[in-house]
C-alpha cells in the first residue's frame, strides 16, 4: 500500500503503540502460563509501566493531530484506522486522568474482595464495592456521552454500533424461544450417558487429540502454539503469533477438547487477518461479538456436530481410554450434547448459555439506569434464574458472585457472548448456501470452512463495523431465528422428540 | 534502606530502565524457547524498539545529572550503583550515535555472512567483514580511551579491573601447565568406555533427572523454570524469575545433564542476590568471569566429581537405560571425564577448555594492536592449535570460523571463560577450608555448598569489583595454580597415572 508522508508518520507513531501492546501481551501470556510465582510481583510492575507508556501514546497531542489531519484521508485503510485510534483517544481522554487511575486501582482492590466474598459466600462483603463500581460506570458514561439508554455508552466499547434498542428487540424473543425449548427437552424421557464419558482420560492423550483437531481446523502452528493454563484463552501477541491455551480435567475430557476448539476458533480469526493490514490499527478484531462468533462457531457448530463425531470418533478412540469403545458414535454425540440447566454460566450447554447472558444484561442495564439496586441483586438474580432456567442457586457463590466481570469494573461486555452465538448461527446459515458443511466435515476438509470464514470475515480485521460485516455476509441484521432453528433441529434429533 | 529524595528519584528513573530490561529479557527468552517462527520478525522489531528506549534512558541528560550529583553519595549502595550506571553511560556516550548504529547494523549483516561462510567452509567470504569489525573495535577503543594495551578498552566491559598485564602474567603459565598435563594423559594406556555411555536415553528421562539435580542444588523452582532450547542458557528476567534452559541429545545424555547443572550454577548466582539489592543497579552479576565461575563450579567441581557419582549413581540408574547397569560408578565417572583434545571449543573437556580460550585471547589482542592480520588468521589459528593442543583442524569451519562472537562484534569476552574457571578453583580451595565438600555431596547436602556461595559471592551482586570479591573471599589475586592442582589430582586418579 502507498501512503502519504503524513500517513506514514502516523503509522510510525502507531508502530510504537503496537510495540508496547506486543510486549504487554507476551507478558500477559507468560504470567498466565509459565511465570514462576515469586517473579510475578516485579513483572506486574513492569506490565503496568508499559501500559502507562501505551496510554500516553494513545492519548498524546501528537495522536490528536494525526486524528484531526487524517480523518478525511483518501486511503480507506487510514480513514478507518483513524476512527479506531480516535475511539481509544476518546475513551481515555474524556475521563480525567486521576479519576481513571483511581478507578483502576479500586478495581484491583475490588477483585480481591470479590474473591474473598465468593469463597465465603458473603454477598454483603462485596456489595459496597459493587455499588462504587456502578457509580463509576454511571459517571464514565456521562463523561463519554451517549444517545438513548445509558448502557449504550458501555456497550459500544465491546460491540460498536450495537444499541439497547436492538438488543431489546431481539433478546426477549430469544429468551422466550430458548426457555420453551428447554422445557420440552426437560420433559423428554431420554437421558444421555454422561457417566460413560466422564472417566479418567490422561492429560497427554487429551493434549494429543486437541493438537490433532487444531491441525485439522487449519490452525497454523508456525504462527502459534498450545499451552496449558487454569483459564483457557487465545491471544494474538502479533498477527503471526496467535497462541492458544487450554485446561485439562482428567475426569472430563470435554473441558480440554471443546475448550481448545473454542480458543482455536478465536485464533483462526486473528491468524486470518489480511497481511496487507499488518502494522495498521485495523489489523484487529472488529468486536468481541464477532470474535465470539468464531469461537462458538467452531466449538458448537463443528466440534459438537454429529458429522464431526461420525467422522472422527474412530480417530478419537485411538486417544481415548478403552471404555469409550462401549459407546457408539451416536451415543457419544448425544452424551456430549446433554442439555442441563445449571447455575454456572461457564458450565452451561448450548441451549442454556444465552439465557445466562441475558440475565446479566438485564441486571447491568437496570443498575446503570437506576431501575435496580445493588443491594437487591441476590434476590433479583434468583428470580430471573427461576424465570429463565427454571432453577435457582442456594448460594451467592453459585449465583450473583460467580463472575469476575463486575468486580473488575466491566459493564457492557456480557451481551457479546450471546451476540456472538447469534452472529455465528447467521454466518453458518449463509455458509451452508455455498459450502456443504456436513460433507466438508465428513471428507476431513475443515479447511474449506476455514477458508470461507477467512475470506468473508477474518481477513477484513476491523475494516468493517460488526453490524456492517454481518449485513455484508448474511444480507441482514441481527436475527435470533437462525440460532433457534439450529438448536431446534439439533436437539430434536438428540432427544428424539419434535421440538417446536 | 533509607534514601534521600534525590537518591529516590534516581531509583525511580532506574526503575524505568529495569522495566525495559525485564520486558526485553522475557522477549529474548521467548524467542529462544517458545516463539513460533512466523511471529519472530515483528517481535524482533519490538525488541529493537525497546532497546532503543532503554538506551535513551541510559544515556539521557537526566541520567548524567544523577551521576554528577550522586557520585559522592554517603550511601555505599547508591555510590556503587552510580558507578555502574556511569559505565553504561560512558559506554554509549563516548561513541557517536550514528557510528554505533551503523556498527550494530553491520554486525547483524556480518553474522549472517559468517553463518554462510561457516556452512560453505569459506573463510575468504567472512574475511572482509571481520576486517571491518576489527576496525570498528579499534575505533571504539579510541573513543572509550584506555591505559596500557588497547585490548584493555574491551576487556573492562566484561571483566572490570582485569588487564592485559594480569592476563599475560597468568595465561602463559596456565597454558604451559595444561599442555604438559595433556601430553601425559595422552600417553596413558587407559581408555574410558565412552561407547557405554553414549547410548539412546529418552529425553523425558533425562529431563526428569536434570530436574532432580537442579532441585538438589537448591535451585528455587518458585523463582525459575527449566525449558528446552537449541543453545542452553540461564537468564535472570528479574531476580525472582531466573530461568534455565537445556538441550537434549538422546544419544549423549551429558549434553543435557551437565548443561543443566552449568546453567543452574549461573541461575543460583542470580537467585542469590540479596533482596535488599532488588531495584538497585547493583542487583546484577559483577562480571562475566564471576558468573562463569559459578556455572563451572557446579558443572565440574560438583557435577563431574567422583563423590557426586558415588552418591548419585544409583539414583541416576532409576532414570537411565538398563545398559548403564553394566558400568560401575567408577567406570561411569571415568567415562564422563574423558580428556580428548578436539577442534571445537564448546565440546572441549575440563583439561583442554582453557587452551581454546587462550588461543582466542592471543588472536584478539594481536588483531587489535596490529600484530596480526585478519587475512592470516586461518594459518595462525592452526599453528596455535598444534602448539597448544597438539592437533589441528583441516577446515575453517572447525577452526577459525567456529564461534559467533567475532561476527557479532564481540572482542574481549573470551577471557572471562578461562578466568571463571580459575576463579572457581580458587573459590573451591577456600570453601574446602570451611565445608567438607565431599562429605556434603555424600550426605546429599549440596545446599551447604550453595549457602556458602550465597553468603560469600552471590548475595553481593555487583557491590564488589570481581577482583576485590576474589581477594575478599580467597585472600589473593588471580592464581592459576588451584585449577592446575585440581586437574592434576583429579586426572591422576582417573587415568591411573601420577600427573606432574
Amino acid at each position: 500500500m502507498e501512503f502519504t508522508k503524513k500517513e506514514q508518520s502516523f503509522l510510525d507513531e502507531y508502530k510504537k503503540i503496537s510495540h508496547y501492546m506486543e510486549a504487554s501481551k507476551l507478558i500477559a501470556w507468560d504470567l498466565r502460563t509459565k511465570a514462576p510465582r515469586k517473579g510475578i510481583k516485579q513483572r506486574s510492575e513492569t506490565l503496568s509501566y508499559l501500559s502507562e507508556r501505551l496510554h500516553q501514546l494513545q492519548t498524546s497531542d501528537r495522536m490528536k493531530e494525526f486524528i484531526d489531519e487524517l480523518r478525511l484521508s483518501e486511503n480507506p485503510y487510514i480513514r478507518r484506522s483513524i476512527e479506531l485510534v480516535q475511539r481509544e483517544y476518546d475513551f481515555h481522554h474524556k475521563i480525567p486522568v486521576e479519576e481513571f487511575k483511581a478507578f483502576v486501582q479500586f478495581t484491583s482492590e475490588s477483585e480481591s474482595v470479590w474473591q474473598e466474598a465468593k469463597e465465603k459466600d458473603d454477598y454483603s462483603m462485596f456489595q459496597p464495592y459493587l455499588e462504587k463500581i456502578v457509580d463509576y460506570n454511571i459517571l464514565f458514561a456521562d463523561y463519554w456521552g451517549y444517545e438513548g439508554h445509558i448502557y449504550n455508552a458501555h456497550l459500544k466499547h465491546y460491540e460498536p454500533g450495537m444499541t439497547v434498542d436492538t438488543l431489546d428487540g431481539v433478546f426477549p424473543k430469544l429468551q422466550k424461544d430458548l426457555s420453551r425449548l428447554i422445557e420440552q427437552v426437560k420433559a423428554s424421557s431420554f437421558k444421555p450417558q454422561i457417566d460413560q464419558i466422564t472417566v479418567q482420560f490422561p492429560k497427554e492423550k487429551q493434549e494429543a487429540f486437541a493438537l490433532h483437531v487444531l491441525d485439522q481446523m487449519g490452525y497454523d502452528f508456525e504462527a502459534g502454539r498450545l499451552d496449558e493454563t487454569v483459564h483457557p484463552f487465545a491471544i494474538g501477541i502479533n498477527p503471526q503469533d496467535v497462541r492458544v491455551t487450554t485446561n485439562y480435567d482428567e475426569l472430563d475430557f470435554r473441558t480440554a477438547v471443546f475448550g481448545t476448539i473454542h480458543e482455536g476458533g478465536h485464533a483462526l480469526y486473528e491468524q486470518g487477518f489480511d497481511p496487507k493490514l499488518y502494522g495498521l490499527p485495523v489489523c484487529s478484531a472488529t468486536s468481541m461479538g464477532i470474535h465470539e462468533s468464531q469461537s462458538l462457531f467452531w466449538e458448537n457448530f463443528i466440534g459438537r456436530s454429529k458429522a464431526f463425531w461420525n467422522t472422527n470418533y474412530s480417530t478419537f478412540l485411538t486417544y481415548a481410554p478403552e471404555s469409550f469403545k462401549n459407546l457408539t458414535p451416536k451415543e457419544f454425540y448425544r452424551a456430549i450434547n446433554e442439555v442441563k440447566p445449571s447455575f454456572i454460566r461457564i458450565e452451561a450447554d448450548e441451549m442454556t448459555y444465552a439465557l445466562h447472558i441475558m440475565l446479566r444484561y438485564e441486571i447491568e442495564k437496570g443498575l446503570l439506569n437506576g431501575d435496580l439496586n445493588v443491594k437487591d441483586l441476590p434476590g433479583i438474580w434468583n428470580e430471573k434464574m427461576k424465570d429463565y432456567l427454571g432453577t435457582e442457586p442456594s448460594t451467592a457463590r453459585e449465583g450473583v458472585l460467580q463472575d469476575i466481570h463486575w468486580a473488575g469494573g466491566d459493564f457492557g461486555y456480557f451481551p457479546s457472548y450471546a451476540l456472538g452465538y447469534m452472529y455465528g448461527a447467521q454466518f453458518k446459515h449463509t455458509l451452508e448456501k455455498e459450502v456443504n458443511i456436513e460433507q466438508a466435515i465428513e471428507q476431513n476438509e475443515l479447511k474449506k470452512i476455514k477458508e470461507w470464514l477467512n475470506k468473508h470475515i477474518h481477513k477484513h480485521g476491523s475494516m468493517k463495523e460488526p453490524l456492517d460485516l454481518l449485513k455484508d455476509v448474511t444480507g441482514e441484521g441481527l436475527n435470533h431465528q437462525y440460532l433457534v432453528e439450529y438448536l431446534t433441529n439439533k436437539y430434536s434429533d438428540i432427544y428424539g422428540i419434535s421440538l417446536s
